[in-house]
């Protein structure tokens, strides 16, 4: 649809009034959407034809089509994204209800999804794999976040639910990794304290990490529940913790035995064991939540899942492993990371994302061996480092756009970001084009007959300049489109 | 005392002339006092109370008490904080006894004291403890002084012993963890080489750290001593180091076991283990050479003791490690750095400081389960490694201030800047209320008969511009006797 | 030679004409000779005294040897440094022998040659120590090149062969710690993907350490190499590694058995296992290919590794050890990259390269038994890590000059460009003195009458404004010869 109005705008255009300034309020509004970049471009483009005097029904229908769609467009908006609006109409509540909006958002930022309704499903997804762990999660993220309101930690990070996503997981994991089972009280004490510290510990890692504009990840997570875990150890008496031993003999690989059910359902189990669960339901669940904030975090969920369960093939991993999602969590995050969260999302950042994903894998393989070595688990820092790692390349190439981490939002919005400021550096190339096009024509105009110069326009072979103005423009819509394969898809997607 | 004078003041000031220009040189004078803030403030005051004519006898006396009180605290800001007159004297003497000066402010600065006298206090200590080791100390600073000459590192630093506190643990540890036992005089090879790399490994951090404005703690000892434990190992010909083993099974650990005495005992023997020392007298020691020169940091080295000790009960440590002080040593440091020494020290920041403690005894046993597994003691990674978190935290309170590192003096000096500070600021903000009080006041002036304006002043109920500016005045006074909770006890000290 | 001119430089100073300017243009010259900064100043000189009207045979004859030598010494230039012309020509010829230019400049780099001609010999001693070997660190080099060119990073880089170094090193070690031994073709596999990652990595650590001005080293090489091994491990079915144990008994060390002829040996096996190459002749085909880019990163190299086998010594390493080169090679990398790679050397400068070497040894024995524990080698870490330490270095004094990493070349040059800018500030400070006495004079000849003046310049006893400018001159002039000791051997060495 966009390119049939492109494909009039260049007509337009040629036909003589030089007017590109009517694209860009199209594109202003763009960002002002909350999920979609494209579909109501239509309607706005045909607001500023107001020139056009002449309407046929069948266009008329078409627009009323347009519109419905449109309505519908903007009743998704209110509950995929980061629900904006909803955070805005929670501002004036009572404290209670906001603090359970943050304590939800921050369950959903593990997958970097603000976005409460996700936290939510995220919950009832833990609730389905064990109470204890849930609750324990719960326990984490409301301490977490009370911690950064004692703190005085910045306000906005706070509703954002930045400072609950390493609560969650600390909470979840030292109840997971207790060896004391479920239903243990006691471990609540530790786990409240460490829930605390993740404010202090995430602030200390965001002084050192923004000299390179780099988010903390789950650094604080790894590094409490890694403390907790070597403080305390397996030979403890009050927080013993689940034996984790160096492998020291090959293990048993025979490629009949393989089981290809369990091989793809360890693609959800990875989503799943990024909060510690080895529930296919639980990850389906976490899936389904990531698909309402952002398509696109959630396909490059379920991708990285994929590549991390491929490497650990590759790398004679014991099956039992892999059908445990252990070689999947990891490059799960490490692909959301990458394709599109930091990056502004282009083919190639995508394949920067698998290849990401591929590396996170080996390096979760040497990093669980390596902190096996201390009876550790490997949590998630191969994905922190790997991510990090990704996140501090520089290159030369403008298709591989790092977002400011000030400008990070959800994929779909990164990605209207980018191609505005995209086109304002064309439109401004474009204007400065123009401007001198102006001049060669008015050269021209007064060394060509004028008629010659229109028949030249109609008959498609202008006089030079226009020539030369023409493919450029037509370059501009291309590079749109070529590089909309995603939001096109994303465009699809309410109708299925 | 102060509390008399300001209401004086305030009287005065209500009585007519607005002078709040009397109290700032007191303000400023007040940071020239080596360790005390507030006694001589009462002098200082009468001088610009020189339109005071009649001086009763009694008066007079209480003035004479107080003469022989500034005195007598003269005399102790001699040898107490950072001993500046001393240190400006020994500048004109020869070599060798600057250099010794600066050995015994090395030896003091493992615990941030910057003092000649606690320097000699703390190697009368280790000398109680064990002479080899003491001996290896006092080789371990030189060396490391000698060594800071040479590479002509920064001359104040060296004259505050900030070269010479790392070689001091360097010596000492490398002594106490050395199997071949006392008085094997091939020791001195390495503690020689290792002391003398000190000044380019700490010149080396501190290019580091100085991007985050935070002093590099004993990180030099911590890598230098671990990396010549590591070279040897336990199994080496020539310097055979202490095994150390990860634990491998459940610790005995039987509460009606418990010896309170030992308990109590492992507070002082904690302050003594950060030189390595088990000795509870060294350690009762140590406290008495801080008390020396700066009580609050004693208060803090004394509470982070406790703190690691209630830590390791919670943690089901072995009861013979805190018997032995292994619990309380990083939590003294730690408490000590958090507690008014890189911050300025108010109730929240104190508060912070004990958090660090308990952060730092979890660190702390984690750090030594993880390091057991090389062979390698913890040395004091925890509390450099806890004490940069809790220094590279941001918050947007104003109440936890961290000090810009070129202006880290001893707790007491630092609380003086601090508020310093916070009266320049009230200071000045005062003045712009005054201003406009004034403007106020000539408005009511022009309208209110003069005689009435008088009558309202006395009879307490004066206009309202002067009642605005009543309570600001009282405000000011009583911010600082609340946050002078800590210097009030300061002064009261040297009377004890 | 160059001391004749000076003094008759100075003569001619003192004759009358102020011409200081007529050495300026030869210094700069020295900086475009490729190699050598001395050698063709006397001629370069003899050209600015184009006032000399009356030359001798004896000086004609000296000339014409001194014209063959600079012929000879600029034949030599071709080949030797960073062969510049040969890299300009490079860039017309077509992409495939670019790339292979690229490739040779990469395998010469792990030892901080920019030269083709000395990585083709390096090949030539990886294909006298194992074909194999040498295949995979020649497919390491190739793709880690073509992974920087998709990357888009920096052709000036790239063209370096700063993006091959960690490619040939990742490749070559990959080969020889694999356990399935030579011709395992499906470790090309993971070769390739570890090859292609180390750009990311190196960009990744450019990022970071950019920021303190240091280079990457061999950090990606380290941490790539390092993530493989530990990923698979030594009980893997694909890709198993040789294994690596801790040391758990006393090494058995007789000095009765000692070798002396391989402990001799020990210095070019050193140099071998920079490239994890046993085999002595190998090691001296390196030390020719060092030799032929740059003498001083030769001696060096020799230097480093003679400590190395020393301090082997000195800790009572197993003799084994030694003999195998593993205490050398880390002290070949940190000795020449202290000495004159990234410092511009003066002999501070060389007591601080071997210090660090002594330093590097200690460390690599330590970060050996670390790694032991995961079975890991210690690969180049040791060299990365007291490399770092001894640039992060700062101090007061000027004789230890740290170059800007932009400014970094090979060490001869780098002393030019020392010299040059050191000479260019007295330059400065001669012209402002010249300019003082110039007024002084003027003052003087006011007052004293003009023959008296003559006179005195004439007897040696020069006014006194003159008598100051003297001795300055002298000190520049012998501040050349003194820190010149390395150039003066550089000088004679092509002569050898």
């Amino acid at each position: 649809m966009p390119g049939s109005v492109c494909t009039k705008d260049i007509q337009k255009n040629i036909n003589g009034s030089i007017s590109t300034a009517s694209s860009s309020p199209a594109i202003t509004l763009t960002e002002l959407q909350p999920l979609m970049a494209n579909p109501d471009l239509p309607p706005k483009c045909e607001n500023s034809q107001e020139d056009k005097r002449e309407v046929d029904t069948v266009q008329q229908r078409s627009s009323n089509v347009r519109a419905c769609r449109t309505r519908f467009l903007k009743a998704i908006s209110y509950f995929s994204g980061d629900m904006k609006v909803f955070g805005k109409w929670m501002e004036k509540q009572f404290f209670l209800l906001k603090l359970l909006d943050w304590v939800l958002r921050g369950a959903a930022q593990v997958m970097f999804v603000n976005n409460p309704l996700s936290g939510l499903i995220i919950f009832a997804g833990l609730i389905l794999q064990n109470y204890w762990w849930a609750l324990n999660g719960f326990v984490g993220t409301l301490f977490a976040t009370i911690s950064a309101l004692i703190l005085q930690q910045n306000r906005g990070s706070i509703a954002a639910g930045l400072y609950g996503y390493n609560g969650i997981l600390v909470g979840l994991l030292m109840a997971v990794f207790s060896h004391k089972g479920d239903w243990y009280w006691w471990l609540l004490l530790p786990n409240i304290f460490m829930s605390m510290m993740c404010p202090i510990v995430s602030s200390a890692i965001a002084s050192i990490n923004s000299r390179w504009d780099l988010p903390v990840f789950t650094l604080p997570f790894n590094i409490l529940v890694c403390l907790h875990m070597a403080a305390t150890g397996h030979y403890n008496h009050y927080f013993p913790q689940i034996l984790f031993q160096p492998r020291s003999e090959l293990a048993n690989i025979t490629w009949a035995e393989i089981d290809v059910a369990k091989l793809f359902m360890s693609v959800p189990v990875g989503v799943g064991q990024v909060y510690g669960c080895d529930n296919p339901w639980t990850g389906g669940i976490f899936i389904i939540s990531l698909f309402i904030s952002s398509p696109i975090t959630c396909a490059h969920a379920v991708l990285g899942s994929a590549v991390g369960m491929v490497s650990g093939l590759a790398l004679a991993a014991p099956f039992g492993d892999i059908y445990f999602g252990l070689w999947g969590y990891n490059c799960v995050l490490a692909c959301i990371a990458v394709g599109g969260m930091f990056y502004a999302l282009t083919w190639q950042v995508h394949l920067l994302a698998i290849t990401c994903a591929f590396f996170c894998a080996y390096l979760g393989s040497a990093i669980a061996n390596i902190m096996s070595t201390f009876g550790l688990p490997s949590c998630t820092w191969p994905f922190c480092l790997s991510a990090i790692t990704f996140l501090l390349l520089t290159t030369e190439t403008k298709k591989i756009y790092k977002l400011p981490l000030a400008k990070v939002n959800y994929p779909e919005k990164n990605l209207a970001y980018f191609w505005k400021m995209k086109k304002q550096e064309k439109m401004e190339k474009a204007e400065k084009e123009r401007k001198e096009n102006k001049e060669q024509r008015k050269a021209l105009e007064e060394a060509v007959p004028i008629n010659a110069g229109f028949v030249g326009v109609w008959s498609g072979s202008p006089p030079r300049p226009l020539a030369r103005q023409r493919p450029r423009r037509l370059k501009i819509r291309r590079s749109r489109a070529s590089s909309g394969t995603e939001p096109a898809g994303v465009t699809r997607l309410p109708t299925l």
